[in-house]
């Protein structure tokens, strides 16, 4: 039996190529005393990844050439050598893109990549890569935590039919707020309408987006939850409410860019005493169980939906990924690595 | 007896020139019940004013064409039908540009900008528009409310000779943080150094900024704040450790610009979970007594230095504010309007 890998070949320059990645196939990994041995079951593909790719000082290591590429995995243990996990348990962990892998059961800290013991029961296992894992934490801290809003005040948030924005969303309508989506195609807007239940959508595809923006919030934007950067962030200043608040979760707009580009003017910070704030979910994990208590209610109760948007197989990983930064998925996008037992 | 006035004659595209404004003599106002007649002693230049003179929607009114330019005031009464004043008090005031002006005594809420009667024994009366005023609330708040530096830390102000700058620096040091000033000449950085006591003081006109800071805070930065925006937000971005804080108070670099130049790419802020906030003092007059208390008696200790860059007479105002707008001022910017009986 082997382990197939997607390693890094290349470190992109701009958009990632196919040729940027390898498949191989390696031997199967032995656990030693306290790992477990997991089959990859779900793969989760993030915006992130594209960052770790690039050969650049960052809040974490970039991925060595030749080595894998890192991502949050759901998978069945196959083998353990840790009293914690039984073969046939399922686990959130940190397996990066290969079929295979061995995770440290014994004394690893759970933080939102795992290793955490999932129960099928419970939820589907592959919400532990979405609404229920890294993405959906990242809503929720970003949202409750770092913006704060009020009921009735009006919260936007960029690339709303995502794996995140779709969760802010929800997040903000459960909290009291009105919900205005920016997304790209009109399909993603009906979703982000009609199945998540925003008060508005509007596509960042327009020539006059601060106009349109003005439209969707006649009371001013108090919260934009920024997962792109660029100029929806500059159409958004030009509408934002005094003492607003900016969480910065992401920058997509720019993964791919070889130069830095401008960002927005930031003269409506000053004159509105608008907060923007970075956040990194990893510095969040403390907030996992009240996160998990809220969310897997909300979710039971019906108040959260989400949706999949699943690729077959490991080797559509690399294509997955780049359609995933020019926002070609709507929902988490999932690579399914090997048959999921729970799903029948 | 007539009083002299400074108009806005015309809104400026760009840098303002004296022909912007207009001098006048007009007769002496009347108080009214509950009123005081001042005679302006100081007025107050400041960087904020350039922003009244435009024609758009800020977080206060423009000044109206063929009106008095607006300012802090300190002056003497001279008429008063408001039983809190008497004649001969000095007290700080909104007066504006002109030689005399009406103020509303009674029932005023006592802001950054009075009314406030002054004790001339206590301080130079002056610094009731410095130090001791809207300057020095406005240094305070942003350092030590907004960004809340703790000891050890590396704070880095900008326009650090000027009014702001040069209490942020020295309250840092208060604080026990280690202080690096950004300044354009030698000279400024020299009185930055040797009388206000920061540990670096470096000037923004260098190929490269970056590097400069770099060398000139070997620790990072975790504290800065803005009066200037620009290419100086740029650098330190580049310099800035995690979790950094970033009071926006100002953009001078570009209060004279025609069209809103772009802004600092914003990736360093999402990498580092720095967050940049804007303020504006006359959102933090609660502050003013807890500030007046800690800065005067600072300033008696000498703690806190503070320099005066005096231009005699009012009808030189036009051209003092044009200069104060391209940094050519070192310290407190003020104009001599009419004899100080406290100084002789």
């Amino acid at each position: 039996m082997t382990n197939r890998r997607v390693l890094l070949r290349n470190r992109p320059v701009g958009e990632p190529k196919p040729s940027d990645f390898e498949i191989v196939d390696a031997p199967l990994p032995e656990p030693q005393e306290g790992d477990i041995l997991v089959r990859t079951i779900w793969l989760s593909l993030d915006p992130y990844m594209r960052g770790r790719m690039n050969d650049v000082k960052s809040y974490t290591a970039p991925v060595e050439l030749g080595q894998p590429m890192v991502g949050g995995t759901v998978g069945e243990v196959v083998k353990s050598r840790d009293a914690a996990f039984t073969p046939g348990d399922f686990v959130l962990s940190y397996g990066g893109w290969q079929a295979y892998h061995v995770a440290k059961a014994a004394g690893a800290r759970v933080g939102p990549f795992g290793p955490l013991k999932l129960d099928p029961q419970a939820a589907p296992i592959s919400t532990a890569l979405g609404i229920l894992g890294m993405p959906g934490l990242t809503a929720y801290v970003g949202l409750y935590d770092i913006a704060q809003p009020k009921p009735g005040e009006t919260v936007v948030v960029s690339a709303a039919a995502g794996a995140v924005g779709s969760v802010v969303g929800q997040l903000a309508k459960i909290r009291g707020c009105r919900v205005a989506g920016i997304a790209s195609t009109k399909d993603k807007c009906e979703y982000v309408l009609k199945e998540l239940g925003f008060d508005a959508c509007v596509s960042h595809r327009v020539p006059d987006l601060a106009a349109v923006l003005r439209d969707a919030c006649p009371k001013g934007i108090d919260v934009y939850f920024d997962n792109v950067g660029g100029d929806v962030l500059k159409a958004v200043l030009r509408n934002v409410n005094p003492f607003a608040r900016i969480p910065l979760c992401g920058i997509i707009s720019q993964y791919n860019a070889t130069e830095m580009p401008p960002g927005p003017n930031l003269a409506p910070v000053l004159v509105n005493r608008v907060t923007i704030r970075g956040f990194l979910v990893s510095d969040h994990a403390d907030r996992l169980p009240q996160f998990l208590a809220d969310c897997s209610r909300w979710l039971r109760e019906g108040k959260l939906k989400y949706r999949e948007d699943i690729v077959q197989g490991l080797e559509k990983a690399p294509e997955a990924l780049i359609g995933l930064l020019r926002g070609q998925n709507t929902g988490k996008m999932l690579v399914k690595v090997g048959e999921d037992p729970t799903r029948r």
